[in-house]
């Protein structure tokens, strides 16, 4: 049985995720190279993934590691260039989203993935593996719910995490580029048409440090596509109840809701508070399992020479239509996209 | 617009509803008469029914009211002989369950019933009433769960009305005849069938008051009917959740359940517990609108001239299979079914 | 007992039900007039109500029948003069809603209404009466959900009963007109702030006779409050699962959620289509009881002279939001509110 | 990091579940063995699974390959001795439930373990590795519903696989036999004491196939336990939606309900026939996750000198109730236990 190379860069939370299901979940694949800034990050890549070919410089990893493929899990601003490096020293590249930090490095690392065909790129939209959007999308392709025509998307981060949200305010981007990249790669998904006009609001009831900081700690978007569908994104950081993540998809025949209750698991409990689901509590728990999904995806693209279904160019997209969200909900303005 | 009139026996608490109902929300009834033993009854009759001609005794307000039906909802062991002497005095008949206290009483209930086949006799069985179990009778009558085969009925009194059941232990006749007639009478409604096989069992561990009076405070039983369907009983006085009627029919080609979620409303709170519904407190809250149904039908069948779909044998046979699931539980031995 | 003497104007679909509720079910009400210019509706009244007292001519019953109040269920451009025309006369005067089909109409109720401040004066905002709203509405009121931010609300006739709407699609005043009236009600009750700014969409899809009508099958707005709070608004006429009203209130602390299912009732099916609850029909079906808890309370505020929690000033106001949404819709431009 | 090596016998549907997750998904373990009668099944570990060193007999596997344990997922009458023999041969050992066919058979495979108090064996009641199982245990055990007290237990395959149920009906035991045991397992684990007596019924409604075979379709058994706890348990075949596996733990304080809706994931479709959540098809489906977990488990105690939660013992406890529960049914009479 063939096995892909994979060397990681990057070992940070969802880095571990991704590092673990190379490492030990997927038949074949093989974790034979990382490379981080961080000191602990490479001992946790020696001790917890018996990875011993270990860099702190990228471009000596591409260089000199065993590696046929590289996933990207490092800093925003970081991917683009790094998928570049990757793709013109010859590796298939898996990188995290957003492809980058604004449409001109978008449109870089596009020309990269256009030198090298016959290289697998895959852009870390993981959501499109989770087994209840993939269903999803199944159903809407089999004609389940007619010409799908609107989209009602939400996203809320627990309040229980918010500490960090707070902390990291400043430098996000602001709450659409920071957190509403996943529902609007979803709108496009789904509608298959892409968004020309948007409009946006934010509001700052619990923690004024968001607003302080320039940011907001809730807000929505409504947005006009190509083919005359709508979309409407509420994104959010301070759910009381866990991780919210529910996509709603309006057809002509019918409607598919996912997740209208973050469950966490199967169990109900009825007690003094009524009948009660607990809640999922982040990201990483509500879509461990799509985690790994997309990323049997990449290797059997990459040891099969296919592309995935998400595209280096829906990572321009979702960046640009992002950035147009940001400057609506900035100036008040209805922004005109692409 | 011809209208029944009608007067009451019995102004508890489920004696005023049906007032209420009477009296103010039926356009072809009217509430000509009230008897009750218990003075501020009578004062309520007056002063919140509008009810003048009020009695102490009921063979006189047969006698002298200017009534066309009655409607009993006295004490469960004067029940048969009052219908006797209404029927007799050619009064219509509602009465509330159970029919009688013993299967003897019963009989009696049955013969006067037989002895006037021109006069309409109802019994109180309203859960046949309630919307969500006459749409699912409906659709078990069309065919939607091919041939009923199983059902599984649950019923608990909440924990916040406890000290009542807890009072009334010694006197109730024991958790199945208390509690467990609606659900008796619904599993032959569904699976059309007659119970022939009883086992039971209770348990106490909340409230030892119950084990001292001889009662239990949760029982549970198993019935095989003469059809070969099954049946199980869930009957408790202590949820802490609310009050919790659930039913499910099992069928060669289908499953209907009704409130596995005994909903409050329709509101649902996502908050630090979780995705949390508020439960029904009550069954007077549950059964509301059911009440009000089955008093339409009674007084339409009793202008003209019809029997309702519960007849007096529906009486006799769930309180004969009551007494049985009693014998089954106090002596541990499987009983058989008359 | 005092009763409230009612004339009703309009016995349409929902002029019956208000009538039969008038008529039937409160105890302290009675249907003793009725206006129509429809003939068959004054026959309903005589036959089916047992009013005798019949008028085609509203200001010949306002004079000369024997009543204290009116409710008018007339088509909406008649409401104005006809609540000024009964405050005038002495009368409490019960309007379905809309208030009026301009603001200027609307201001000339509101000067009606404040020229007779001891009359009660009441508009048919049935849904904050409906069991459900109530219920959030209390929760919210308590700090369930901390300060309410973000309200998100769904209303969407059934595909059943789209023929009419395309009937009507001309003349109706457009889809925010005709149907967002009760939503933004609701936002605007909810959050306590009035809408300042409005952005909309519409689409159609499925049935080309509402684009061609000038008109949408479905449309979505954004709202800014004043308060900083928003609202997201989508209303269409094409389920094809029935009548779907939702309402999401987001709050600091937690979120409610109303009818995420829009149950006919508590059964539920288990067959080869998985496990599915069928919904509501239409929206008498769904607000059934919240029409006659809404005319208990104008009763009740009538015969006690009292004023109900919804004002004329409610009227006006969602009047105006409802313009404004329009020109946003039609103009595609931000449309601040006055 | 020290890894387990594992030899597998049997690799049939299930077999290869737990092969797979022993060669690619646990970093820990590797499968260095397999053992199989059939000779495709070890093509399959060759090709698929990159095993190399096959046998066709048993006891050869233990005496020559190089393994620390072995997993038996065999035809359930081989389970025991082939137990004994690994144990014997100073393996570790996790064997599928049942873990024999009688109880004589376990009482054997009990003394070995006990000889072997050194070596890890675990059987596979995977169900209380699955993540709602495990949650409800978890609160259960914090006190989230005080005392349990009556468990609700329903298992039912689905009309889709029905066929290969009939193929087996004349030597599967029985129903209780073939399919209650986990349901079993679960009542003792969650009550947390043993079942004393048992009374059971089964019914025929749709394969008339089982009834000639002397086997039911669907059947049910009510339980009494030594601490005066209850358990109602209810079996089938012929579910149309898919696979029902549903638990409801009642406790003092409260009630968990594991898997009401066997929901195939969060999508919901909101068309024609309602608000429908598809359901689950398999066993393999909706424990999936749960047969790596228990595994996780077994490699971890096996590598650490530990013993699982689920004990020889709780082998053949489940063994004697589910004999017990089979003679009930064959009987029709009250069965004591033990």
């Amino acid at each position: 049985m063939k096995k892909l190379r994979v060397g990681i860069v990057g070992l940070g939370r969802l880095g571990k995720v991704h590092a673990r299901n190379i490492a030990f979940k997927l038949p074949n694949a093989e974790l034979t190279a990382a490379c981080s800034i961080v000191p602990a990050e490479l001992e946790y890549a020696k001790t917890e993934l018996g990875v011993t070919d270990v860099y702190t410089d990228y471009r000596e990893m591409l260089a000199k590691a065993d590696i046929d493929a590289v996933v990207i899990v490092t800093t925003s601003s970081e991917h683009c260039w790094q998928i570049e490096a990757a793709l013109d020293a010859g590796k298939h590249v898996f990188s995290e989203k957003p492809l980058g930090v604004d449409v001109a490095q978008c449109k870089q690392a596009e020309a990269a993935v256009e030198r090298h065909p016959d290289r697998t790129f895959m852009l870390g939209f993981m959501r499109r593996y989770d087994k209840s959007y993939a269903y999803a999308k199944e159903k809407i392709d089999q004609g389940a719910i007619g010409t799908p025509y609107l989209v009602k998307a939400t996203g809320i981060d627990p309040e229980a995490l918010v500490e960090g949200a707070i902390r990291f305010a400043k430098t996000s981007g602001g709450i659409f580029l920071d957190m509403a990249i996943h529902d609007i790669d979803l709108c496009r998904w789904f509608l298959g048409s892409e968004a020309t006009e948007v409009y946006a609001l934010g509001a700052t009831f619990k923690h004024p440090e968001f607003k302080e900081a320039g940011d907001d700690e809730t807000a929505i978007a409504m947005y006009k596509f190509a083919n005359g569908a709508m979309a409407m994104v509420h994104v959010g950081r301070t759910a009381p109840y866990g991780y919210h993540v529910e996509t709603e998809i309006v057809g002509t025949e019918g409607t598919i809701r996912i997740s209208a209750v973050p469950e966490k698991n199967l169990a109900t409990v009825y007690g003094p508070n009524g009948v009660c689901t607990e809640c999922v509590g982040s990201f990483p728990e509500r879509f461990d399992e799509a985690y790994l999904i997309e990323m049997e995806e990449f290797v059997d693209c990459a040891l099969n020479g296919k592309q995935p279904g998400v595209s280096v160019y829906d990572g321009t997209k979702s960046t640009a239509i992002g950035y147009a969200t940001t400057e609506a909900w900035k100036t008040g303005k209805i922004v005109k996209i692409g």
